[in-house]
């Protein structure tokens, strides 16, 4: 019998979960598809240089007082004081073409210092999906698609975006999934392909956006394959991913 | 416009995730599948006149050293030195007619005592699917589904019962859900229904019990509604819902 070579690609529907996840994995992807990691992925692909993440208002409040330009959302809204928000519109300003921004969100951030155990990460949105699975299938490591969830629950959108990710990477044949939060999310995403928006009609966090008129940043992060570059945290900045794996899609 | 005054049905897919749900909520509905809830169902109805859900092995062993009947499962197998497991057949032995059995298994048991800060606690299984929806119907309170998961994780077949019964509430509309998990799992319920066994074949729990020779235990737990019986906590220990809360399907 042939030993089984195939690299595990698993999802954790979001931070409170992660403890019971995390061993073993070299990659983790943190995807927050409405709206913070969409907006990184926008922001890396328009030339800001980095992107610091950070927890804590506090911590933001530090950079902002040092000179940086400070990014900080809660609960959908920008927080008062600060430049801007989540939206990725506001991450394509040319303004901001080589420039440091630092950023804290209610749970993408968060998501993202809460992977640092795992040695890789980077980070994926549906704009970068197709990208970010052929620079994976080009690693041979073991993955953790991690949902950034909303305020530790399971949400759907990020669900539908790791199980876009782990149906490409299992269908390659090169990674195979054990857990049922991979099977249950590979099979939400593939019922839910078809026509995205209505899909997530009803979903709350698309629910809470609607109410606060962001349905053109809605229409974006929900927007498949618009964007190419990876963002990867390195020294605790997101940067662009470069060189010995760029990817071209 | 008139108020909504549906009740709240939603499903919180483990143990692990109670602390976010677990507000407002007055009755829970505690389901494992494969197999505590199943076993305890069918337990009460053969005439069992009360188990007594423990969360450790030593709690076990200190009813097991006063003279009770105890059942104890870890990891799918019956723990060495107790009378039998959580397979619904021991417990359809009709020698445990009025007696009093205690019982701890490895995710089960620890849930419904996690669950004990909800005023009501019953216990929910495919096998009494149609008289726990029934019955909740008749009861106009906000209801947590409350998935055991395996070792807190996420699991399919908790969330597949899960989801039919919030399928069932919020079709009757006196019922509403908001949260993603909710809808998730109602979702995942409606693709699974038409072939539970052939949808679960990948489930990392049906591959752990089908190694050790359990496939006709699986069959019992995933037969919708060969049941009746709704078991309640009283005083911690799980009894028959009585009188006038009786129901009949």
């Amino acid at each position: 019998m042939r030993t089984d070579q195939r690299k595990r690609v698993e999802v954790c529907f979001s931070p409170r979960q992660f403890e019971l996840y995390k061993d073993s994995y070299e990659i983790c992807v943190v995807i927050d598809v409405l709206r913070a990691t969409s907006a990184i992925c926008a922001g890396i692909e328009n030339g800001v240089k980095e992107i610091i993440p950070v927890s804590t208002i506090e911590d933001a409040q530090r950079y902002k007082d040092d000179g940086y330009i400070v990014a900080a959302e809660r609960g959908g809204e920008i927080v008062n004081g600060f430049d801007f928000g989540n939206s990725p519109y506001s991450f394509l300003d040319p303004k901001l073409k080589g420039k440091s921004v630092v950023l804290t969100t209610t749970n993408g951030t968060k998501a993202i210092n809460i992977a640092k155990s795992i040695p890789t990460v980077v980070i994926g949105s549906l704009n970068n999906l197709d990208s970010v699975c052929k620079w994976l299938l080009s690693q041979n490591k073991n993955v953790l698609l991690l949902g950034s969830g909303w305020k530790d629950k399971f949400n759907l959108e990020d669900t539908i975006c790791a199980g876009a990710m782990a149906d490409q990477l299992i269908e390659s044949r090169l990674f195979k999934a054990e857990e049922d939060s991979t099977i249950a999310a590979k099979f939400i995403y593939r019922s839910a392909r078809e026509n995205m928006f209505s899909f997530l009609r009803a979903s709350s966090h698309r629910r809470r956006l609607r109410k606060l008129n962001l349905n053109e940043d809605v229409k974006y992060c929900l927007t498949p394959n618009t964007l190419t570059t990876i963002p990867i945290l390195e020294d605790g900045k997101l940067v662009r991913l470069e060189s010995k794996h760029e990817v071209t899609v």
